[in-house]
């Protein structure tokens, strides 16, 4: 063995120890008891899966995929997201269900790093999916269980941001005459959230100076409730209109949920470049220099499973949410009872008892603790048995 | 997209669809609170680990890796087990915790299939490792701790066979006088439980007769403690006297565990040519074609990754103790209310009401609904508030 690799991982791979693992696992507990207060069922897919089946259809840069062959000579890929895996099992062996189909999931996914830098590659997902559901009724509903999991899970300041695609793409078609290399590259930008860029790259166009105004007017799209206004004044045709009052409906009914103070809009989100098609939305916390949550709408997913189903969802970031609640405590409450043979049966007796309480206990012969003092400083309580121990300790 | 591979999974790959999930969720849960009531800590490893570190030391034909290579040409294997993770985590972040260490795991492992025909090539495992301890009473808690395991999740009809490596390969070594290639086919046999085999493979040896029905006589060591006389006077040195003390040893111990009900001995087992190195057990249950479970000593796994520690643990295969429950109740117990535009604030305050009582309530507009009546049948419960229904339904 080479000895460099003895303790080594591969890049952006990580070990869970017990403190941590602790706090994501009542994160994930938290989370999946509200889930399924909604009515949404748990289900899992394999860690592996054909390239050609989900590796295309996912929202994930084909670089990014851990790919490998099997012995057929097919190319397999470590699942990147859990949305398509999804839409495959819901297009064929739950396609004759009832419909609207509410489907949850809480695993990891794979995304290979290309430089060290702490991104992980391998991360834990929490998330959602209503399958066949295409109203206003649908988003919301989504939306209001995303911010109900966070508080549920302990999180109370974060701000789900809100925007639709359609607007944007309505907007730049009918401003760029559908001049598509232009379309993406702004497009692009802000996908990238280089405000800066877009700026430059539209002062830049030969175009007319009023069409470069609304242009950069679109970034002025962010704030509350008020910027549906401005939203429609900007609108240049039918479906920026439509998006505008999607936006609206959506708004109305997020209040009656009672989640409108987690809510922002911003007519310049693109979390994908190609993957949503309406409703659209990203997660933030303060202090967690990374997206929390992103999900959104996604119509086209299904039928490239041959399902003429709309969809939308969303994917929670679990050790990025343990991160935004920051807590240090440990629930380590562990008991330990330190027993020599003759203080064996008694000290069992004793441990049955405080586990029938719910107490987390272990017990311990005395010949294979290395050092019986640090051992008991590193547990809650302890209670030595042993003749040299004299009874109870601590 | 090739349509052959639209609705297909790799080779061995399987989906958890939510009736299953809710059985092996229910499952994990069992295990994990008699684990954690004992003392243990969860923790988890990554999927992808390096195939020098682990891969070399896990206990799987290299034949059933799954691998792939990293952008710096390095091999990563999908972890097969979760033991020898553990083992380098031991060995390097937890290095200077306090001994013995007491360490559990919940997740699952990858095993390539070369064939089609049933097998998984992805499982869970939910196991402990006890790191450190060296004695009788360590093994005792794990083979007792995993019969309370198994009971907390609801098996009873189980049996845990016991063996230890040291008395068959000192056993051998004195017949066979050190005949490294005898010895290790005659261990193949038993590993493969091939007793057929052995025998014909005994009667061919040209060595003494007495000798010969000696080794056959070795298969007779199988049953309850009745067999520890037997096993005493078969013993041909030091060593397999010693290996007899050890199970009674644990035996005294089990009992005072109280689990002695489900322990036999087998001193032909050998669950795998060279991993472990003292007591090993597996278990089965009726009507369940494979194993169940199984577990033993490996002292020299840690001394692979320089750390000078003795250890021994478990581990559950998790599907197949669903498999072996054999529950067919579904507890999918969600309730619908099916509002319309004017029903929809009332419905939602009725949702949140059932929800604070704990039911899983699914709250659906009505207009996204293909078919009203067969929707109400899919759940447990509905309640039709829109105009058409009338209020109240079922």
């Amino acid at each position: 063995m080479v000895k460099r690799l003895m303790f080594e991982k591969p890049l952006g791979m990580r070990d869970t120890l017990p403190f941590f693992y602790r706090q994501k696992a009542k994160v994930r507990k938290q989370l999946s008891e509200e889930i399924i207060a909604h009515g949404y069922s748990f289900m899992d897919t394999p860690f592996l899966e054909y390239h050609e089946t989900v590796g295309e259809v996912s929202a994930t840069l084909d670089q990014q995929l851990f790919k490998l062959l099997d012995q057929q000579g097919h190319t397999l890929v470590l699942r990147p997201d859990m949305t398509a895996p999804i839409a495959r099992v819901a297009a064929s062996q739950l396609k004759n269900s009832e419909f609207p189909l509410r489907l949850a999931y809480d695993g990891p996914v794979f995304r290979a790093q290309q430089t060290e830098g702490g991104k992980p590659a391998q991360f834990e997902q929490v998330g959602t999916e209503l399958i066949g559901d295409h109203s206003s009724f649908g988003d919301a509903e989504v939306i209001a269980l995303l911010v109900d999991s966070l508080k549920k899970a302990g999180l109370d300041d974060f701000v789900i941001t809100v925007g639709h695609i359609g607007y944007v793409k309505a907007f730049f078609s009918d401003l760029l005459e559908d001049d598509d290399e232009t379309i993406d590259r702004l497009l692009e930008y802000l996908y990238r959230k280089n405000y800066v860029g877009f700026r430059e790259a539209v002062k830049q166009l030969s175009i007319k100076h009023d069409k470069q105004q609304a242009l950069l007017q679109l970034l002025s799209l962010r704030g509350g409730e008020e910027i549906f206004e401005s939203s429609r004044s900007l609108a240049r045709n039918q479906s920026c209109m439509q998006a505008v009052n999607d936006l609206k409906q959506l708004y109305r009914l997020l209040k009656q949920h009672g989640v409108e103070r987690y809510i922002q809009f911003d007519l310049n989100l693109i979390s994908h470049m190609d993957y949503y098609t309406g409703i659209l939305f990203e997660g933030y916390a303060p202090n967690l220099g990374a997206l929390l949550c992103n999900g959104g709408r996604y119509d086209a997913l299904l039928p490239s499973f041959q399902l003429n189903a709309s969809a939308t969802g969303f994917a929670i970031h679990v050790e990025r949410l343990v991160e935004a609640l920051n807590e240090s405590e440990d629930n380590d409450e562990r008991i330990g009872i330190i027993v020599d043979d003759d203080s064996f049966q008694r000290g069992m007796e004793k441990a049955k008892e405080y586990r029938k309480n719910g107490y987390s206990v272990l017990l311990q012969h005395v010949d294979q603790i290395p050092d019986v003092q640090s051992f008991k400083q590193e547990l809650a309580n302890t209670e030595d048995m042993t003749e040299a121990g004299g009874g109870q300790d601590e």
